[in-house]
Formats: structure tokens, C-alpha cells, sequence
């Protein structure tokens, strides 16, 4: 494949495209919609799954697992959810194949082996979940119960992209009961707070923490809290979202609890989930024209070591020296691969870690030998400098967290400076045209106003963000009045 | 629900069920031959998952993700492995659910989206893998790959067992492409060999290696390498197999690669995994009649700490000595719990935790208060010490590896106790009808005599073992030549 990657300003969903292609991280299947995760993407999905799964048990949940499918009599049971969920769903109607016998060699489906009831395969586990939880809550005593799940879901969606909208991908959902309606909500504000700490410490990505608009809502749920990041383009990415899902799922499920009166009580419900689409918004907010840029905290590999080398007792001279490094960057807990293949040049595996993201390079060649140097080069600025062997690891230590700090601190500014307040319909149109990113604009809170702009601009709600100012305005569409500003934008 | 467990003697498979049950692994879900794992049997397969990924990537593994989803075309194009899994896969048919018109606020399959070909959910992933090797693979460069896969699947079981034998499970699956077959064969012989160290040093479960006959083979492999362990009532388990596939996938999905001398080879395969069966075998080697028994290597609480008290003060007065031990114990990176919820008395503590399998056992009450000193109970042998505070944790750091190294050397002498080797058909029987376990014996190499064994004693062969000893002997049912012992065994 060619080394060349197209230009973000020429034309950015290639360059999107290509770039996860060129730097291995995942590839289209042969199944419609679906893709094959590889090695290298799976390792940066590994790493956000540690640093999650931390959190989650920090926050006093546990991991437990589900089944796949979902029998059709329980998915329908909560309406609006089943609503939501039935246009784009897989379902499984038989359990066996037989040799066709109209086409020798080949397989059709058994018609003797139909199942009796067809079953879904998960979109999401609500009434998988909430059917299992009838017969886990009986008591008071018996909550909150505070489970997650890792797992692999399925959505017919008819326009997929490379992890930002695939027909199976990968996620992890909470869910959570509780006995009252004020720890349920506490617990969906909670793990918003846990999103959007994992978006802004370890991506590197801010976010802007809100609700969701009633249109925009989970199926199922009274309320969606949502993290909403924006990427280089100027469009939003939802990137993770916290349903209070009030008593729907306890009630379609009856699901009662003996409170400590005595009483027979219906549970409160928590949902929540972010997914492998935060691998394309990690790429769509830090990497650049020469391939991914990735945050230390995230990268599989944080620091490169190439040799720059004639023959083989300079690589064994260099060797030498780089076998120290390597054991005292470790020795800090910071990942580090020494390339020493000598089927290709320094130049096209400065290409390569380039592309893939490496956040700090090292080389070493023949005058560093001499010197006791190496080179040191950051991949978010180009910027390069020669350091002493003996300084080296603890300059990339610091190295790595300025580095962190700096792709955070870039991608605000730019974030910052793409919300725009707006007062007319004029003005907005302007921006989400021509400038892109958020638009803080007052709205008269009525569906009609929301799908109305929708129509107009592509734009939508992205959030009412949790810190809006009580303000006395007009809604931009239809001048009626409103007392806060929300934020619309394109979005993925 | 009654704390009554069933006794092994009474009936070993009621035991076994219970046990999961009443230990809050595991349960029987809605979805036919589905469990749902249980936060704590999910526990156990973190515990594990954490080892084996750990052995798998110091073995130069890597992990990615393959669709869930294998289109019919593909999953037929290995005929014996199509074959093998044809009659128990689920199918995937239709991707839209429509309101039913005869039953309202039902669902049906909308007829109108009938998928054009049909999707096999994935009973193992050699086909989908493959397809996509095909794009990875060109040059001897590219070789070996080493990709590892975490991920559930599902195969359409009639008889299923919670753990043992689910109509989906989780796994992890190895798959991996070599330049020659030497490497493949050393690749499969290196996975059965971690496998046997994790079965070995982390589940404490003795295992024997060896080579499954050809009719165990996994359909598409030209040779099967197994683990198999020996259960309490005498029943073997297959705990782990690693494939030799040879070119059969290779040759199935055209997956060619240029050697060195420039010639276009066909590349050469292993695949080899394991399963929350797993947690079954864990189960049916060490746990009695009180309840689950577990190896500290893997138990999720390895230490549970249970006051005797009355009135808050002397709780905490107690906790506050608590809590000085449990630092001490998690220092030493152990896994404790501090068990002082006042809904449940100490007896009731006791009873659950001698359930869970915990494996020791820390009480303090008002006269340990006074004389400085805990009760220090093991799970394994339910022997009792009172100890010093001071030295608590120092001695329960070494109780673990004692309870370890006893929970294997118990389920060795158990296993060696129950391989008996016999030299007629008549003590074959006797054996396999009264004694139980492993019986090994000769067996003139064909399909019909194991079929004729299988179908005369229900005992199957298990492997011939990796150390079997050359030796002239006499078929056990024929009479005909036979130069190594095999080994027999009803089996799960």
C-alpha cells in the first residue's frame, strides 16, 4: 500500500479512513458494516479498557456477563426501547445448516431447525439484564446493585464507519439499581463525571458535559447525560452517554424491592456506556497530515528506540548502549520497543512510528556513540533535541507528561474556540456553514423548533450543557422565549 | 433459598449444579443453553483471563478482534470444519424487526429484510480469520503472525451445562500463520504447554498432555493437542486444545506467501483455546460438600476478615486493629475483604464464605482484642490457629502458597490414584464401571474399536499421552498389535 496519506484539508473523511488503514488499527471486514480490529488498533482499546475498568470498580462495580441474545418476547417488553432498537437489529431465526442439496458443496439453512421464538442479538442488554435482575432484587439489602459489562453488540446501521458507527461493535455497558430515584440519578451524574475524566486525563479530548434533548434520548431512558468531544473538522462526536432510565425497565420487568417499611417498590434504574468509537474520536482530535498523534497515557508503544547504523559491530555498539535505556524507561513503567530489524532503513521506520502515532522517538547513530547522545524527537511538535545517555530516561519521562498536557491543552483551545454564541438564525447558519464546531444559541425547548433546524442546517442538540447560565433570551428560530443557551452542532 | 447443598455422594452432577448457584457464579439465563455469569464467577474468569493473557503476550502473542458474524459462503469453504459445526450454529436470517399485525404491540421478523446471505454466528473463527489473513499475508515478513482473540461464541449444544457446556461461552481463540510446518507443530506444542502450566500452577489441576485420536480431532485440524484433567467423580475434561491445522485453511481461503527464495508457498496454521469451561473444571477438582474450594492464585477474595463482636464499640475497637492488617495483607498484594455488615451474624459470615471457596479465613474477637492475637482459619482443610497480630500477615503470605502447593498435590494424588492400567477388556470394564478415572490401555490404532469401546463402556479416548512409552502390547478389545498405551475415560 502506498505510504502517502491524503491531506485532512483536502479531504477529511478519507484522510480518516486511510489513516486507520495505513496505521494498522482496523480494516472492513467481509461482513457488511462490520470490521476486523487489528493488533495495534486492539492494543489502544486495551489500554481504555484498563484505565475504564479501573474507574468502574473504583466507583464499586463489578463485571458479570450477559447473554448475546435477547429472546423477541423480551425485547419487546419495554416498548419505547424495543421501538428504538427493532429497525436495525440481527435476528437469529435458526440453530443449524444442511448440506444444500440443489448446490453440492454448499449450505442453506435447515428448515426443520427454525426456532420457536426468533432471538435478537443484543443492541443493548436492558431486558436481557432487567429480566436476570427480577430474580436477583427482592430486598432493600439487595441494593444498589452496580454491575458492568464488557461486551460485543450489534447494530443494523445502514451508513457504517471505521469505529465511529459499525454494525458489531465493541463497548461496555453499566447497569445499575437502585431504591431510590435520587441515588439512581446521583449514579447516571457519576459516571458521566467518569466519562469525561477518562476523556480529558487519559485522551486527552474535552469534553462538554450535558443532557441530551428529549428527541435525543437513550430509547428507554427519562433523561441522557452525555459527554460530547468535537473533533478537527469542525463536527461533534458523542462519546459516551449515562441514561436515568426511572422505574420503564423495573416495570416492564416488574422488578420490586421490600423496602425497609415493609412496602412493595418498584427499582430505579442507570444505564451507561461508551464504546470502541472512542478510538475514532482519540484520531479525529490529535492526528495531522503525517498520520495518528497519540496521547502517552493511551499509546501502546510510548517511546521508540532506531538505530542508525553501518554493519553489524555498529549495531552491536549501539545495542549495547540502547539495552540500558530500555530498562530504565521501564523501569518507569513506560513501554518502549527497540527496532533493530534490519529489513528496512532508519527513514522508512521513521515513517512508520510516525504514522502510527509513537509519541517520543530515540535514535542513536555512529556520532551519538562517540558523544554519549541520542536523539530525541516528540511526535505532536516534530520538535527534536540531543540529550545525554545518562539524562535521557528521565527526560522522557517528563517528556511524555508535557506531551499529554500539550495535546490536551491544543485540542481545548481549538474546542474553545469553536463554541460560538449565536443570536439569529443568520449568524447561525453562518457558523455551521463556514465555521463549524459548536453554536450556543437560545431554543424555545419544543421538538418542532429542533427538528425544524435540523432540517435546515444538519445541526442538532448536542447537549444542554450542565453549566448553562440561566439567561433571559429568545429561541433563534422562532423568537419565543428561553432561559438558556444550548449547544447544536453537525455531528457524527 | 435453602443453604442445604446437596453431598458429592449423593449426587455428584445436583452438587455441582447447586454449588453454582448457591455460590452466586452462575445461572441458567432465559435464553436456551445461555447462562449468565455472576459478578463473582466473573471474578474467577478476570482472574484468569489476566494469566493467560499475560502467558500469551510474553509468548510473542498479540490480541485484535474478528467479527462476530461469519457469512455462510465463507463459514462453508473448510468442508470438515463446515461440516463439524454446521449442525449446531446459530443463523442469522433477518436484520429488522416490524410491529406484528395480527398481535398488537408484538414483533415479528419484517419478511422484507431478509438478509441475501446469511450470517453464521461465529462457533469458532478459523473461516472469518482466515478471509482476512488473506490481506495480511504476502511475504515470509509477514510471517509468523501471532494474534490471540478474547471473545464469546456459539454452538447450538442440545445437552448443555452450566460452564461445562453452554450454548454460547466465552474464549480466547489463537490463531496463527507460519512459513513452515515445523514452526506450526512447534507453535501448537508451545500453546498446550502454557496451557498445562496455567492448568497447573494457577487452577492447581493436574493435567495430563497428549494427542487427540483422529475421530476427536477438531474438525479442520491434522492433529489435536489437549490438556485433560481428571474430575472428582472419576470423569475426564478436556480443559484446553491447540490445533495443528496444517495448509487446510491456507488452501481453503488461497493464503499464499513469498518465501525467501521467491517461490509463492501455501502457509502453515495453529489454532488453540480455552473456555469458561474452565471454571467447571476449577469446580469439579477441589470443592467438597461445604461448597466451592479455590486456589488463592485465582480466588477473587483470598482473605476475608470477619469480626465477633457486640456493640459498636467493640466493633470498633476491632476494626481499627482491622484495618492495620488488612494494609499489612494488601502490601503483599493480597486480595482482602473486611466483612463487618451488621445484617448477618458470624455464623451465617462463616457458612457464606466456606461457599464462595475463600480461601482463608480471618476472625478477631473480644478476647483476640485482649490478647493480641486473630483466629486464622483455611478453606482447604478447615484447620484453625490462633496467631499473633503481628505476625498475621507474614503467616497467612505463607498459608496461600501452602494452600496452593496442598490443593495441587491433593488432586495429583487423586489423579494418579485414577490412571490404572489394564490388559483386558473384562478389567477395562472393571474400571471404567467401578473405579472411575483415567484406565490406560493398548488399542490397535483404528476408529472402529474406539467406536466399539465407546459404544460397549461410554469411555472415549482421551489422548494418547505426550510421554507415552514404547512398548509391545495387545489391543485391549482386539487382540491386535499395539506399540503405546492410550488413555480412556468417560468423559464431560
Amino acid at each position: 500500500m502506498s505510504k502517502h496519506l491524503t491531506k485532512r484539508a483536502e479531504d477529511y473523511s478519507k484522510w480518516y479512513n486511510e489513516l486507520i488503514v495505513k496505521a494498522d488499527l482496523a480494516e472492513n471486514s467481509a461482513v457488511r458494516g462490520c470490521m476486523v480490529i487489528k493488533p495495534y488498533g486492539f492494543a489502544i482499546w486495551e489500554n481504555m479498557q484498563k484505565e475504564l475498568d479501573r474507574m468502574f470498580k473504583e466507583t464499586g462495580h463489578q463485571n458479570a456477563y450477559f447473554p448475546l441474545f435477547v429472546p423477541k418476547s423480551l425485547f419487546e417488553a419495554e416498548e419505547k426501547n424495543a421501538e428504538g432498537f427493532a429497525k436495525e437489529c440481527a435476528v437469529v431465526t435458526h440453530y443449524r445448516l444442511q448440506n444444500d442439496p440443489d448446490n453440492e458443496g454448499k449450505l442453506r439453512v435447515d428448515p426443520e431447525a427454525k426456532l420457536e421464538e426468533e432471538l435478537v442479538v443484543r443492541p443493548t442488554s436492558e431486558a436481557i439484564i432487567w429480566n436476570t435482575y427480577k430474580g436477583w432484587i427482592q430486598s432493600h439489602r439487595d441494593l444498589p446493585l452496580l454491575v458492568n459489562q464488557w461486551a460485543n453488540v450489534v447494530r443494523w446501521e445502514m451508513r457504517t464507519r471505521l469505529f465511529l458507527r459499525t454494525a458489531e461493535f465493541l463497548w461496555q455497558e453499566g447497569h445499575t439499581a437502585h431504591a431510590t430515584k435520587a441515588e439512581a440519578i446521583a449514579e447516571a451524574k457519576q459516571m458521566q463525571e467518569v466519562y469525561a475524566t477518562f476523556a480529558e486525563e487519559f485522551m486527552a479530548m474535552p469534553v462538554v458535559k450535558g443532557a441530551k434533548s428529549e428527541s435525543e434520548r437513550f430509547a428507554g431512558a427519562d433523561d441522557t447525560l452525555t459527554i460530547e468531544a468535537l473533533m478537527q473538522d469542525g463536527k461533534a462526536l458523542q462519546a459516551g452517554t449515562s441514561h436515568f432510565l426511572g422505574q420503564n425497565f423495573a416495570k416492564a420487568f416488574d422488578v420490586k424491592y421490600t423496602s425497609k417499611e415493609g412496602k412493595q417498590e418498584y427499582v430505579w434504574a442507570t444505564s451507561w456506556g461508551v464504546s470502541t468509537r472512542l478510538i475514532g474520536g482519540l484520531i479525529m482530535t490529535h492526528s495531522d497530515d503525517a498520520g495518528l498523534v497519540l496521547p502517552p497515557k493511551l499509546a501502546p508503544i510510548q517511546v521508540v528506540i532506531v538505530p542508525i547504523y553501518k554493519g553489524e559491530e555498529q549495531l552491536n555498539a549501539i545495542s549495547e548502549k540502547v539495552d540500558v535505556i530500555v530498562k530504565e524507561l521501564r523501569a518507569k513503567g513506560i513501554s518502549v520497543k527497540f527496532d533493530d530489524r534490519d529489513t528496512f532503513r532508519p527513514g522508512a521506520k521513521f515513517a512508520e512510528y510516525e504514522l502510527k502515532g509513537v509519541p517520543v522517538r530515540i535514535a542513536m547513530g555512529k556520532r551519538d556513540l562517540e558523544n554519549g547522545t541520542v536523539e530525541v524527537a516528540r511526535r505532536d511538535t516534530f520538535e527534536k533535541q540531543t540529550v545525554s545517555r545518562d539524562e535521557v530516561a528521565s527526560i522522557v519521562a517528563n517528556l511524555l507528561e508535557e506531551i499529554q498536557e500539550n495535546l490536551y491543552n491544543r485540542a481545548l483551545t481549538y474546542r474553545n474556540d469553536h463554541i460560538t454564541e449565536v443570536n439569529s438564525f443568520e449568524e447561525f447558519k453562518d457558523v455551521i456553514e463556514n465555521k463549524g464546531g459548536f453554536v450556543s444559541a437560545h431554543w424555545d425547548g419544543t421538538i418542532e423548533t429542533e427538528d425544524k433546524i435540523k432540517e435546515l442546517t444538519k445541526a442538532t442538540i448536542r447537549c444542554i450543557p450542565n453549566d448553562a447560565k440561566e439567561e433571559d433570551g429568545e429561541c433563534v428560530l422562532t423568537g419565543k422565549p428561553s432561559t438558556k443557551r444550548v449547544l447544536f452542532a453537525k455531528a457524527y
